[in-house]
């Protein structure tokens, strides 16, 4: 089974760091619903070092933080809630605005690549 | 310096395989200008073998070649440039349908990041 064949990735960079993208909107939302950063390093099987790597990041990134670590666990801050919804309002935007150009490339594209030719 | 802080990469798959990218349509763009594969990929600065392998991918994804090459080079099939302008055209689209959201996020943005702290 293979996912969707059109992917739309927003990157937004702050300098030369990529201050939000798929990856660390997916990290927030999964924050928001464990509680914790090494809960949501579980359900996305990422290893904690590499998540705390992605809030760090985005803690530098933004004008106010947006995840708040305690010893209770990790949240978004109001912040960080606020920009989550911005972030996927100029995701859905720009889904939308390509969904009218996308079946002239999809009708132009086999179902599955043809296999790799051995050399010569 | 640095780019732009918005990007939106465009992915079209085919199965497990990227059929079209921002990566693949420059290098169409550059075998077009150049006439040949080695050309473009010096022009750039990615390997003959890179350069070859994505052609080839290409050419594996979509319904007709993309990229015809013959003794004298390489070309744009008919069909690879209409597949270049259909993605370009998508590409603009998702960029126009985005640009409406992009102020609330680049409101929320630092103009660079704030050092990484030292560990304790």
């Amino acid at each position: 089974m293979t996912g969707p064949a059109l992917k739309i990735k927003i990157q937004v960079y702050c300098g030369e760091e990529i201050a939000m993208g798929p990856g660390k909107a997916d990290l927030l939302d999964a924050i928001a619903s464990e509680g914790s950063i090494s809960a949501a390093g579980r359900k996305l099987k990422m290893s904690y070092r590499r998540c705390w790597m992605l809030v760090d990041v985005m803690n530098r990134c933004w004008t106010m933080p947006v995840v708040a670590t305690s010893t209770e666990g990790a949240r978004l801050t109001d912040f960080g809630v606020d920009l989550l919804t911005r972030y996927r309002a100029l995701q859905a935007a720009a889904q939308a605005g390509g969904a009218g150009r996308w079946p002239a490339l999809e009708e132009l594209l086999r179902a599955e690549p043809l296999p790799v030719q051995p050399a010569d």
